[in-house]
């Protein structure tokens, strides 16, 4: 991971502009999981690998993951992300779209230079399907016909893409045999389905502290995550005339968010989205049974514990 | 080109979000003039390539366009484009960021087709070229400081570097000896930036009809083209004054576009900035001497007097 970093610091500089190294150092240096680089390494150990494209591998995928964030805040007119001001908030729009397409391309350099045209493959086809989740949240948000189908298909497109891109890439640049590759897959996308229903969870259960996000925006932002499509598919006349004031009409009222609590409290879909998360955890742990006993592979299935322990 | 549009028909589509077919279909049937995948084929075709990988290649350089486009209208706040209203206005900026995206990374889903990894290397290190320039501008802009140096570096970024791209690539995927693959990329960097300084210089002299767009745009933005470069430098007190307050400080008023046209055509900066893009075409000319005599190589010769026919 310190390789993968230093490559990091390297790669988001700009001789030209230096409000490119600004507004990346904000946001990378605010920490963050280093989830998704963790999960190449450690896929790409976990099948021997020996070489060191593996850390290039890594780093494109927290570029790619870090244009994605930028984006997203300027989507979503979010204000704080890992504890800090959004850099959307602190410089601009502007800026955040331009350094986030610059990231973009950083990444595609970086994929390059392994010179494994699989790889390319693996990882624009993530992209691809990671711009296309996005759109279809945009498009799906606020409408209350949203349904768990649909649900799922967004997730797998802007988390669940990355993660399984990210674990795949790390199997083919070892070699690994195509079964251990569909493995990783499995994994990476049950791993990122589990990490955004937790997410999703959070965003009405956690604190702003363990968050690093105002709790609440996705019901202010009347974005329609598992624990309210639960709720909405088992919604009375009276709360169903409920969500679609806040959530379809966005008339939302001062008390509204803890109104929405009391009924997911009341229908239990807080508790059942988490039975969800820790299915596909197990599910994530289940798949890598199939790869050779190892301490890597004991770390990327304990990972999967690691994904929900925040709702545990 | 018939291949080509139609190639990119099929990859603009989107099976889950139909959302980005209708505002790629917004940019890409407003026509274009469709000048950079031109730039790929001929030069492909120029340097004998008989397979079909350059119609992808074509395809690729227009999705990198178009994508630059969406961005850049929700950067620059624009609201028409190709004599249309703008995706952000008609759909709103987040539309327009994600489908940017979308359309980023269809492209490097093209060019990885190819399987020609120089040919990759050189479209990534564009993108980021690209992404790099338009950073830089942003935050050039508005500062009387620029200089001609740095509007150079930033036309290279912002749009020399696709064109030189589009035609360098076009020779490597022919397999051309190597002083031909340099000789293509000089002039699709000169060919560039001639272009530029064209849609800079129509900016404050062509009619909306012409452009597309609305005249005095780039004023309003209080952009730092050629023209007015050239002009501050040349400025006495009170035209510096003029410049401060309405590129540096944005306090414009009614009249303050004339003004400016007048200080210009009074220090002939109109008519020095026309001069240096018909000098860039014709150093685009000169550069293809070194390939062989053919049809195609006079087409992108002739393409350099097109280039700037627009403002004989």
């Amino acid at each position: 991971m310190a390789a993968v970093n230093a490559l990091i610091r390297t790669r988001m500089a700009s001789e030209h502009a230096p409000r490119i190294p600004e507004v990346t150092a904000h946001l990378v240096e605010a920490g963050g999981k280093r989830l998704r680089p963790l999960l190449t390494l450690a896929a790409a150990r976990a099948c021997g690998y020996a070489g060191a494209f593996h850390v290039h591998l890594a780093a494109t995928v927290e570029f790619i993951h870090t244009a994605t964030l930028l984006h997203d805040d300027v989507v979503d007119e979010s204000t704080r992300r890992r504890g800090r001001p959004t850099a959307n908030l602190l410089w601009d729009n502007k800026s955040s779209v331009l350094v986030g397409d610059y990231l973009f391309s950083r990444s595609f350099q970086l994929m390059v230079e392994t010179g494994n045209l699989r790889v390319l493959d693996i990882l624009a086809n993530a992209s691809a399907t990671i711009a296309e989740g996005e759109v279809l949240q945009l498009t799906a948000a606020q409408d209350l016909a949203t349904t768990e189908a649909i649900y799922l298909q967004v997730v797998r497109g802007k988390t669940a893409a990355l993660f399984s891109a990210a674990t795949e890439v790390g199997g083919v640049i070892a070699g690994a045999p195509e079964d251990h590759v569909r493995a990783l897959h499995t994994y990476g996308d049950a791993l990122g389905i589990a990490f955004q229903i937790v997410d999703d969870l959070l965003d009405y259960t956690g604190s702003a502290e363990v968050i690093g996000k105002n709790p609440g925006d996705d019901f202010r932002e009347r974005k329609l995550t598992l624990p309210v499509i639960k709720a909405v598919a088992l919604a009375d006349a009276a709360e169903r005339a409920f969500w679609q004031r806040t959530i379809e009409k966005g008339r939302q009222e001062e008390g509204d968010l803890e109104t929405a609590m009391d009924i997911m409290a009341r229908h239990g879909t807080l508790a059942a989205a988490r039975q969800d998360a820790l299915d596909w955890a197990a599910q994530a742990r289940a798949a890598l049974e199939v790869l050779p006993e190892s301490d890597l592979r004991m770390m990327l299935q304990d990972l999967s514990d690691y994904v929900v322990s925040r709702i545990n």
